[in-house]
């Protein structure tokens, strides 16, 4: 039982580390030698370059000029000034968006927050049951609802009446959240259907916009690939058809090219070391990495094998575009207006609904080319076996965690590695050990498993990368839910909780949960803290990226590209960060009731992330893909998921104190809010999912207007914009498109000049003053 | 116990029951006079008339050529030997696809029953668990898994070993079910689709083909709907749009219209009369149903009244047309190919996805037209009200009926209406109400079961007459299995289950109905027996079309019309037909492997059932729309749930049987099935819910060669064929329009023709030989 003390200290502590990391990070930004691993957005769109050439050389790695140091919390109004409008621009809309479920957050629980703070907590602390009961308990349990006496109808009539009342301002509280909460969603909602709209009607033509990913293309004898989708497409959209790519197989060619570039890269380094120093012509060894082997003239070494790899390329990619059997059997078809685009991609093409199977094209970048040949009964085992998997992962992964850990032990390595022995049995090292070894196994799951969510992704067979980013998003937030919520809850691993359940009367389960739900306020209190404070403080911070960064520079980056690459600007991650949201809508709307005085603790978390969220949108992260908001009918699943278990869970907890007639007035918060959610589905859901025929004639005869010449020259553009990347370009992995279709080269051309003509260039109205400012040589 | 002697005469009852109906059958129909009660499809489709004016008097009541007596079973063949596409021809797609469901059931039971008879009866038979337990136990039940001994393992490792090999036959058979029903079914549904397709391929062109329902669209001040409706779809269809049609609401012309049919029907009878008595002009009295008021005469009162209700319809009509606020939000909107129309249904028209919703519109004689104005909020809220409200319908059914019952005691009637007293007190007539009372409401109840269930499909708003028996049939289905299957099986109301269920674990649900299933086999042989052999042996009888019939001829029928009227054909009522086949299925995969003994029983009703109503399909019903068997994704899903619950309750049954080691092995089971059945709706569903536009495409292509002065017509016809049906004929009631547009008025110009002139002609090869023979006069 934590007392008000304990979460103080706890609250001091992490905000302490909170504060340090938000100082370290107002310095280590500060300093140029650190201007890639803070501001890498800013160089990934040409607007910040290296400043290798001017200054003097300790001014090239360390900021000396004190002033900035003073103002080392402007990095806050600096992210919060963009307008949303900017930010779009800047980073996209499922940026923009995404931090929208933060103020999402605020904009339920700060009402929240006031009605139970006023109503509840006042209600739950003039009670005296605790008191009574003489049992430990503390004050913070005195605010929640266990401090409400008991409603037995035994105690009397009058005793009852009164206890009713009092839990009727709980179950009105529970009416209030639900309301307030579903209005909100509703109202965000509706906002982000409208912003997608608007994003998609505003945007320059592009080439998934006139686009249809069509996949399972039956093989026929007679004809190529090519042929038989161009002959399904004249006769079925004669009207409508422009052209088509089929995908190819080129998995192997995009190694050999990416084994080139290393070469290249290499060459490049030699070059650049015998320009510097002309005497002495750098030699390698032809081994294992250069360990061994006869010495050789790099440079020439490295022509050679440059020359012999790019024969081969050139081999290979023949063999790829004229071997049928590289040719996998699905294709892009563009069609003459987003019209035709959009009907295609909605409608049943073949009697067999298992072939010619369309859907509207992903990005050029957001491609995930190796599932796009995963045939249709393939497609439904591994969805099975996934699921199979997954069920088995959640609730048992334990045991083989824990079969290791038992492994694990210090005589168990004493055995397998006895010369070892010596070393472990001293003392300190001993009881590191023995302390460290059970965490350890746990803690190298939970970081390898949203690495594993997305491969069980992969293995479904989703054909963008965003999907496969949604799929283990759901995935890890059902994880989280079975065996962080569930699982802190009722201590006790999964597996026996399902034990328990299947050996429990199906209405006992909300019971068993609700008990224990007012007892671990104090527990997710401090994970709030722990995680969402400073785990979020830390984030900013980059410390991962700082050191790679730094190491990388050190040793591996040899050519500017080199150092293009080490800055690694990494992305939101929408499969880890959003279900991390979610579980805090989670704790909060199942306490907000019960235990009211966690949810400030949430707003906190909330704030703080928006802040520095915000932040490293405009700064950092570079997105693999814009998806245009599609994921936000899965935020407001979740957010609905979390309400009904909320709800459950209060009723679970007050038919335990014994005030039976709340049930069924409780009842029906989860079939309003099951309606709610289908009406949702019904109104909202389809923006993201189709592209609705109004809109997509509207927007052709707007660029009928606007891009006169943009009909002659679509055929042109659409022809190459779905090539395998590695058709179009061979150093494909850094290349920035965004399949704009108008300024297809605008960017890369920026971006591929000497660095030293595009210092001056470049700096659009986009990039913030501030950042000028703290530039100045 | 049932021994075999009970289920001997239990069967020797109910054979002699089914061979009395089949007898009285054979008989009845060979009567002239009966001729429109068993033939009346014959009658509809103009290929049969009224004997009125040839032969002898007593020929046209009575058959007295004895020949005919002799064959009384000579209508089997007849209805067995119409091969299914001439049945496709003469009754429809849904008759023959209705059909198929018997014949699946044959398909899968035989090879089951000739399976479980060659392997599990005679494993239970040897065994001898029953003998030694002393108890009371029947023949029946050492067929059944019952006799073979519980596998403890405490009985010691050979007994246990033995044991376990004993279950490996009923676990073998149950994947040996689950497989083989899975094929049965997956080749039943892709013969259905291709059987769908090609009907649909080979159909003449229909108006439903090239029209789409848009429901909810959006009001324009400034603009009629109509206006609205043709501009969104000239500029988001311009390619596609032909017409377009209006939805009014007519329900009050309606009205008017049936009044002035009654009226009509009345002129024709006093004229008749008149003209059979020139002398005497009929009269009648003005007041409530001709019992009393002024004496007028009956010719001018009804031309005067008619007169009168033309006016007022005229006036109606011309409000109905004019006035905006009669003009619904929805529309039928015609595109000039197929292709256009499958374009518009398939896609979404307007951003906001509640507004403008477009579905492949329903025949014209199959809409609901009440339901076309219901906007979209109130649907998710009636669909969600009518959930719950089948919750409790289902669930607590029986607690107002126990309260009426209570009410209606022999005490209760005597207070109520105290002057009957001293015929209640006669002890004959106490004793009867005594017996009856308790199960009259409930079979009252059950007998308006389907009538309530149709009530609140109406309610949910769907549009078409197909979708709403569709609905009734899942919802009849759901509400058999729990209170005929399950209440059976644990003898309680529902109620009392569900609080059972709610305080049992999750785990012990199966096993308290495993354990109760071997038991209930004889109760649900005297099942099959009474409602499959004797009923199904029933309907083919039609005791009460019958009586009604000659009733109406008797008192009510005073034209030819009211003739036609009063013959009422009736259809195959899928809403209630279906979900008792599926019941059968349900009963036969859970006893497949517990009592096989119970399978022929049902192997008799399905052969039964098959023959008599083909004979129905052919000779008697007529089918009130053509869905083209977009019933069948509910037929299959039913057949799979069935196997999901068969797999389950033997799951729980083994596990009391203490042969925990098959429970993982059978746990496969419904894995598998549910995967199966996540196959089958991706790749057939969509052939019943989608027009896929290549087979759209191919078929405008085919019709520009057949009927190459089509397309000229195509907009007169789509112009007309929408509209409410009080607008297209005044006695819209019993009119026969099939939407064709080839031959609009065909038929109805043969029905029209005096019936004196059509005895000869309209006798096409469709008509089989034998009907040919039989009235020869």
């Amino acid at each position: 039982m934590a007392t008000f003390g304990d979460i103080g200290v706890a609250a001091a502590i992490n905000i302490i580390s909170a504060l340090v990391f938000l100082i370290a990070f107002a310095i280590l930004r500060l300093q140029p030698v650190n201007d890639r691993v803070y501001f890498p957005k800013w160089y990934i769109k040409g607007l910040r370059t290296s400043r290798t050439t001017s200054g003097a050389f300790v001014k090239k790695f360390v900021n000396l000029d004190y002033r900035s140091y003073i103002k080392f919390l402007n990095w806050v109004p600096e992210a919060l000034t963009m307008p949303e409008s900017e930010l779009i621009d800047h980073a996209g809309l499922d940026s923009a968006v995404y931090l929208r479920i933060y103020l999402l957050g605020l904009k339920i629980f700060v009402p929240i927050f006031l009605l139970t703070w006023a109503i509840l907590i006042p209600v739950n602390w003039t009670n005296n049951t605790l008191e009574r009961s003489k049992e430990n308990f503390s004050q913070i349990d005195k605010l929640s609802i266990s401090n409400i006496p008991h409603g037995s109808p035994r105690h009397g009539n009058l005793t009852y009446d009164y206890v009713d009342y009092l839990f009727w301002a709980h179950v009105a509280m529970a009416y209030v959240v639900t309301i307030w909460t579903c209005f909100m969603l509703k109202k965000e909602y509706e906002t982000i259907a409208n912003m997608r709209f608007y994003f998609l009607q505003s945007e320059k033509p592009r080439a998934d916009q006139f686009t249809v990913l069509v996949k399972n293309v039956p093989r026929d004898d007679d004809e190529t690939l090519s042929e038989t989708v161009q002959h399904f497409f004249l006769v079925n959209h004669h009207d409508n058809y422009l052209t088509h790519q089929v995908v190819c197989n080129a998995n192997k060619l995009a190694k050999l090219v990416k084994k080139k570039q290393k070469k290249q890269n290499w060459l490049d380094y030699y070059q650049i070391k015998f320009s510097k120093n002309p005497l002495k012509r750098p030699t390698m060894k032809t081994g294992f990495h250069g360990f061994w082997g006869a010495k050789v003239d790099a440079i020439e070494y490295h022509e050679a094998e440059i020359e012999k790899l790019s024969n081969e390329i050139a081999e290979e990619r023949k063999n790829v575009v004229n071997n049928p059997k590289a040719i996998m059997p699905a294709a892009f078809v563009s069609f003459k207006t987003r019209w035709g685009a959009a009907v295609c991609a909605q409608t049943q093409q073949a009697r067999n609904p298992t072939l010619w199977l369309t859907d509207w094209a992903p990005e050029p970048r957001d491609v995930y080319w190796k599932n796009l040949a995963i045939p249709y009964v393939s497609l439904t085992i591994r969805k099975v076996l996934m699921g199979v998997a997954f069920f088995f992962l959640t609730f048992f992964f334990m045991i083989p965690i824990t079969f290791v850990q038992s492994l694990a032990n210090i005589e168990g390595i004493e055995k397998a590695v006895p010369f070892l022995k010596p070393i472990i049995d001293v003392k300190p090292i001993k009881s590191l050990i023995q302390g460290f070894l059970p965490g350890i196994m746990l803690k190298i799951f939970l970081m390898l498993l949203p690495r594993l969510l997305m491969l069980m992704s992969k293995f479904e067979g989703y054909f963008s990368i965003s999907r496969l980013e949604r799929r283990s998003a759901s995935r890890y937030y059902l994880f989280k839910i079975v065996n962080v919520f569930l699982g802190s809850i009722i201590t006790g691993a999964a597996f026996e909780q399902l034990n328990t359940f299947l050996h429990q009367s199906a209405n006992r389960i909300p019971e068993t949960i609700g008990i224990a739900i007012p007892m671990k306020a104090t527990f997710f209190i401090t994970y709030i803290m722990v995680d969402g404070w400073s785990g979020t403080a830390g984030e900013i911070l980059r410390l991962k990226a700082l050191i790679i960064y730094h190491l990388k520079n050190l040793f591996l980056v040899k050519t500017e590209r080199d150092r293009e690459k080490a800055m690694n600007p990494g992305s939101i991650g929408f499969n880890t960060g959003e279900p991390q949201i979610q579980f805090y809508f989670l704790i909060g709307l199942v306490y907000a009731v019960v235990t009211p005085l966690l949810i400030p603790f949430i707003l906190v978390f909330f704030c703080l992330a928006f802040v520095i969220y915000r932040h490293q949108i405009i700064n950092v992260y570079n997105p693999k893909y814009e998806s245009r908001a599609a994921f936000w009918p899965d935020v407001h699943g979740r957010v609905i998921t979390a309400l009904i278990i909320s709800q459950i869970l209060l009723m679970g907890l007050l038919s335990t104190k014994h005030a039976v007639a709340s049930t069924p007035v409780l009842l029906a918060l989860p079939i309003l809010t099951i309606g709610f959610h289908i009406y949702c589905k019904g109104r909202f859901e389809p923006a993201f999912t189709r592209y609705p025929l109004q809109e997509a004639m509207n927007k052709d005869t707007l660029d009928q207007v606007r891009e006169p010449n943009l009909k002659g020259n679509l055929k042109g553009y659409l022809e190459k914009a779905y090539l395998h990347p590695v058709f179009k370009d061979e150093d494909y992995e850094d290349h920035y498109d965004d399949g704009s279709l108008v300024m297809p080269t605008k960017r890369r051309a920026r971006r591929n000049t000497p660095s030293t003509s595009r210092t001056g260039g470049g700096l659009g109205p986009l990039l913030p003053e501030i950042i000028l400012e703290e530039h100045k040589p």
